[in-house]
This record gives structure tokens, C-alpha cells and sequence, in this order.
């Protein structure tokens, strides 16, 4: 894989940097694998250790600011961060505290404020007691929340960034081709989930972090739970939904099936959820609000919609947001990466989702996904 | 996969409920996927999406109670709990704050302590702001660390746990076998990943949330970095650590291989390092602390060992604590399951590590891996 540009990394600080001006921050504190990875290139599965925290300060001006375990003083010196301050953790006395408070307070004026992502669907990723003690060691310099200013940068992707997800994309694209060669009558559901994950590293994949999908007569009953052994019968609804990754970015799509024949209830819902799509895509435009694109699909799935968001932001993670919901005013920009997930309760307790992956350009929505099958396909 | 038996989760709240009672505690928010897993058994990869936060309360007395977006009511509705509240997330205006902050207030008196998991090795998945709300809104409660309660609890696995455990280093051990067939002179180092991979799920791994290594000439450079397109060359040291995951528990060990022949600085090395993990061994018995286990190892690694913990818990997460550094002194106790982690520097920037996976018995530890071959193995 290689790495961005170094100006890539250089015009994404800038733009936080623009943010951060207008809003009064004199740094940003970044803790999250995303957000690191955003203004770093630094990309590790070490995330996965709750055991050590990871810490990135982007200054008012200049380039960002590593404070990191020493474990991973090698991987981020490969990135374009010249500045990177290691201490040898897990330190249980003092697990990078001090060491960052002082990076804030040589960046930070005592009259400052630094900025942290405090909002909706952000998270600290370090522990409360040191949270609080860095609070103490960095005062009289308050905390605001930095999450518009980041959210507002982040959800724009630039063009390699887009191409990443294109191809991510294109991976689960075959991977979803190969699915009537892998799903069939009397297979277990678990073993198709192993079957798709194994399809999607064949295809490309670095990892699959994230595989959902139901099966059952006419629907299925939810879209999180894992797989449990039932073996596919004929008259079944098959859906798979992955989250693979490929170069640090996600795709976030899926693809319904019925195995051996289908009935006219599931290819009604499969027509219908087809066209809220259609509707989507062509409300997807710049100026448009997520709020818009919710109601675009809601009315065409009319009172039988399931509740809930009907899609959402993609890129460095699984979901991202806006969120497409009638209380989510964020308007769409050029390059945005979405995703459109309509869902259809076609009985009780018997649900059908479709979802597409799209980036919005001047003139419109582009499909990074290959566009589903306009009629419910029959497998197996 | 079978679930756990309510007795099992009967047990552990019985356990988390003396250490809150000891600690004054009326009642434990959880937030964390491990964490709600560990009292509930809700099993999902939904966890991979940052737009929902989740939370278990664990009363004083009797059964917890879910506080959960309503696209995991199904699923949460398959666990033994049974008072399950849900908000139809995501909600930017009060997005399951108010929902939660009920729950506490009905639950604790006003003169009462809410834990919250505060201390090392603990986070708290939910927009810093919403707890800022939260706090206002179950005030005058107060919040105090749940962390040793939480940890001491769950770092002594069941034995239904540990048979866990046991089979998903099962499924490593029968994927590093593997290896010869995979790994040769001249194979791309990330073509080894996806391979090895795909051999983990065959194997009968659910997912593979974490794979690590590294090749080189004498050694490697570190063990966190994605891999490369390097083929593979003879004289290479190559390393695979594996975090894969059956019926949501982890394994974590790795495995080393020579391409074409081995020098005998990396015999040397390997043979340290083999002599290092036997010390560990013998020295993992209930009462031993963490620190002891640590100069086991480190006294038979020398001065040229490298900086940094030689192993830590492991469980529900890639790692858990305690950590074996010299300034960790929490007491081994029969059913602790750990890994063993010696690593040395064999020359400036290669390094070669050794992992295997252990559980705590009244009479030492017990293997959880399969034990390591004595020699270093040549393979391609």
C-alpha cells in the first residue's frame, strides 16, 4: 500500500488549522485511530490493544505533534511527523500525562483553549482519571469542544482518499459476485459469514472488521447479530453487509439474495427498497441536507420504513457521520462519501435493507459501489 | 456458538456486586463492548460503528439493565437480561442521556456513588459532553472509579472462559501449522497476512481482529506496522502474532520462522528467548505477582532484552491487564489467564519477540498455546 503525499497531510492540517482559527482553538487533542490516522498516515490493528493510549496535538500552526508509546516510535517515524515525544508505557504512575500536558503548555497560552471532540459520535480514548489529570496539569487553559471543527474537515474527502474507497469498494464488489458460489441451501449461516470473509481477503482485502447479515423465511429478524448455525433453507431472504478495509478505509454495503425462489412479499419489499435508493441518489446533491436525503428515500418506503437512519457518512471508519435522519441538518458538500441504507419491515419482525455507497460531486451523486441487481436474485 | 449459562452470568454480577458493596458502589455503568459483553453476552461487530453508544447498569443488587439504542433490542432481547430500555438512536438533541440518567437516579440515592471504570486500561465509549450531561442530570450522585472492581472481577476467567480460550488457541495453533504452506521465499509479506488470514477463519476463527509481524534479514523491525509488499527473502526472520477471535474470546500469541536458514545469531536469539518464556513458566503461580513474573524472564533475556512489558491478561480484549513490568505488582490468582511475551534486540532495529498464551492453576500455569517448537524453524 503506499502511503499519501506528504501535501496531502499538509492540506488536511491546514484546513483544521482554518477551523481551529475561527473557532478559537490553540490545538487540537487528537486520541481516536481515525483521527490519528487522518493527519498522520499512522496505520496499525495495535488500536486493538485497549492497553496503551495515543496521543496527536496539531498545533495553530505547523505540523502536528506525536506523544506516543514508545512501542510505536518506529511506525510513526515512517509517516511525515518529525516531532514525536515517546514515553515507555504502560507507565502506571504517569501513562503520558505529564509528557502531553507539556506538549499543551509549550503550544497552548495560559489564556488558551484546546480543543477536544467532545460531541456526538466522538470518544476520548484514554482513560478518566487521566483525562481529569490533565485537566489540572494544563489549567488555567480551558477545553472546548472540537468536534464541528473536525467533523466539518473530515467529511470531505479529497480525491486519494475517495480513489481508497473506490477500490475498497470494488473488493467487496467481487467479493459479493462470488456470493452464489458460497451461499446455498443447507450451508450454515456461520459458515457463509467465514465463506464472504475469506472471499473479501482473496479479492483484496487487509481486513474485514466488520461483517453483519440475517437470513430468514421471508426476511430476516435484525441486521447486527453474528451468525449463528442455521443452515440457508429454500424461501429464505439472504443479506450480507460488510465493512471491509483496504488501506485504512472502509467500504459499507450490502446485498440481499433469495435462495432457491422468492417470494412476491420479498420482491416487493427488494423493488421497493430499489427504488428508495433511486430516489436517494438522485436527492444526493450539494446543498441538499442529510435531512433531505432521509426523506427523499422515507417517502418512498412510505409508513412501512423501519425506523431509524437511512444512511450515513463513510471513510476511516465503518460509519461516519451526517446521519440520515429528519433532525440531521449538515448540508452536503463536494466529496462527501455516503452511504444510502433504506430499510422495509415486510412482516412483523421480517426486515429488508439495500444499501449503496456514493460520493457527492457538483452535479450529483457517483456510485463507488457497483449498483445492486435491479430484481431480487434468485441463488442456490 | 453456544451461549453462556445464566448461571455463569448469575456468577459474575454476584462477583462484580461484592466488589461494589465493598467498595461502596450502588450501582456500575459500562460502556465498553468487552465490558457489556462480559455481564450480558450481547455479541455483535455493531461495535465497529462510533455513531451509538451503549450502556449496562449493574445494580447493587439483582439483574442489569440494558440502556440501548433500539436497533440492538433484538439482540439484547436473546440475552438473559430482561429490563431492556432503548431510544431511537441516533438522537442529536438527547441521544439515550435522559434514558440513562433515569435509570441511575431509580437505582442510587441521592447521597449514593455511581462506579464508572476510570483508572489505566479503561475508557469510557460515549461523547465526553453526554457525560458532562449525564453528570448533571444524576447530581447530587456522585461518580467514583470502578476500575479495580471491574479488573479484579474479570481478570479471573470461569472455566467456561477459559475453555474459550482454549479453543481459539486451538485455531491459531492449527493456522501457524499452516505456515510452511504459505510463507516461502519470494511471497509478499502482506500476501502472508491475507493468507494466514484466510487460514485463521478456516481454521474456525469468527474474525480476525488483529494480526501483527514482520520480516527481515536477522530479525524484524517492530511488531506493530501493517505489512509490506517485501517478498519474503531467504535468511529472513518472519513473525505472525495473531489476536483471533472465536465465540468473542481472543487468543494472542505469535510464532517465528526462518526462510531458507537461520543464522546462528537468531538461534542464539530464539533459544534466549524459548529459555526466557520456560522461566515464565515456572514462575506463574498463584501468589507470584506480575513483577515477579517480569524478572523471570527478564533475568534470563539480560540486559539485551527489550524495553517494554513481557506479556500481560487476556481475555475478552487482545490485552487486558496486568501488565508484567516491574512496577505491576497485582497477585496471580488460579483461572488468570496471560500471555508471555519475552523479547530481545538481536542487532540496532531487529528485534524478535515470543508469545505463548498461559492460564493460572493452584499448581502453576497451565498452556493454553501449544508450546512453541525448541528450535527455531527454517521453512521455504
Amino acid at each position: 500500500m503506499s502511503r499519501f503525499a506528504d501535501a496531502e497531510f499538509h492540506a488536511r492540517v491546514a484546513r483544521l488549522q482554518a477551523g481551529m482559527g475561527a473557532a478559537g482553538l490553540d490545538a487540537l487533542l487528537l486520541t481516536t485511530a481515525p483521527d490519528v490516522f487522518y493527519v498522520t498516515g499512522f496505520l496499525t490493528r495495535f488500536w486493538e490493544s485497549p492497553a496503551r493510549p495515543w496521543f496527536v496535538v496539531v498545533p495553530a500552526k505547523g505540523a502536528p505533534v506525536a506523544v506516543i508509546p514508545s512501542i510505536g516510535a518506529e511506525l510513526m517515524g515512517k509517516t511525515w511527523l518529525r516531532d514525536i515525544r515517546c514515553w515507555a508505557a504502560p507507565d502506571l504512575a504517569d501513562d503520558g500525562v505529564t509528557l502531553l500536558a507539556d506538549t499543551l503548555c509549550d503550544m497552548v497560552p495560559e489564556t488558551g483553549r484546546i480543543g477536544v471532540p467532545m460531541g456526538h459520535e466522538t470518544q476520548l480514548r484514554m482513560p478518566l482519571a487521566d483525562y481529569e489529570r490533565l485537566r489540572a496539569a494544563t489549567a488555567p487553559r480551558r477545553v472546548a469542544d472540537a468536534r464541528d471543527v473536525l467533523h466539518r474537515v473530515r467529511e470531505v474527502k479529497s480525491e486519494p482518499e475517495i480513489e481508497r474507497i473506490r477500490q475498497t469498494c470494488a473488493v467487496a464488489d467481487r467479493a459479493f459476485d462470488r456470493v452464489p458460489a458460497i451461499a446455498r441451501e443447507g450451508v450454515p449461516l456461520d459458515a457463509v459469514f467465514r465463506r464472504f470473509q475469506i472471499a473479501l481477503l482473496q479479492e483484496g482485502a487487509d481486513w474485514v472488521p466488520y461483517l453483519a447479515g440475517g437470513a430468514g423465511p421471508g426476511g430476516y429478524g435484525d441486521v447486527i447479530s453474528p451468525a449463528d448455525d442455521r443452515p440457508l433453507q429454500a424461501g429464505d431472504l439472504l443479506m450480507l453487509d460488510t465493512g471491509a478495509v483496504k488501506a485504512g478505509y472502509f467500504c459499507d454495503f450490502d446485498r440481499n439474495w433469495a435462495i432457491g425462489h422468492a417470494d412476491d412479499a420479498s420482491r416487493r419489499a427488494y423493488d421497493t427498497l430499489f427504488a428508495a435508493t433511486e430516489a436517494g441518489l438522485a436527492a444526493a446533491r450539494p446543498g441538499a441536507t442529510a435531512a433531505d436525503l432521509f426523506r427523499a428515500m422515507r417517502d418512498v418506503i412510505g409508513q412501512t420504513g423501519e425506523a431509524g437512519r437511512l444512511g450515513h457518512g463513510l471513510g476511516l471508519s465503518l460509519t461516519e457521520w451526517p446521519s440520515l435522519i429528519a433532525a440531521d441538518r449538515t448540508a452536503m458538500r463536494p466529496g462527501m462519501v455516503m452511504t444510502l441504507e433504506p430499510g422495509i419491515e415486510i412482516a412483523p419482525g421480517r426486515i429488508m435493507v439495500h444499501e449503496e455507497n456514493i460520493v457527492i460531486r457538483e452535479d450529483g451523486a457517483e456510485l463507488l459501489s457497483r449498483r445492486a441487481p435491479v430484481e431480487l436474485p434468485v441463488i442456490g
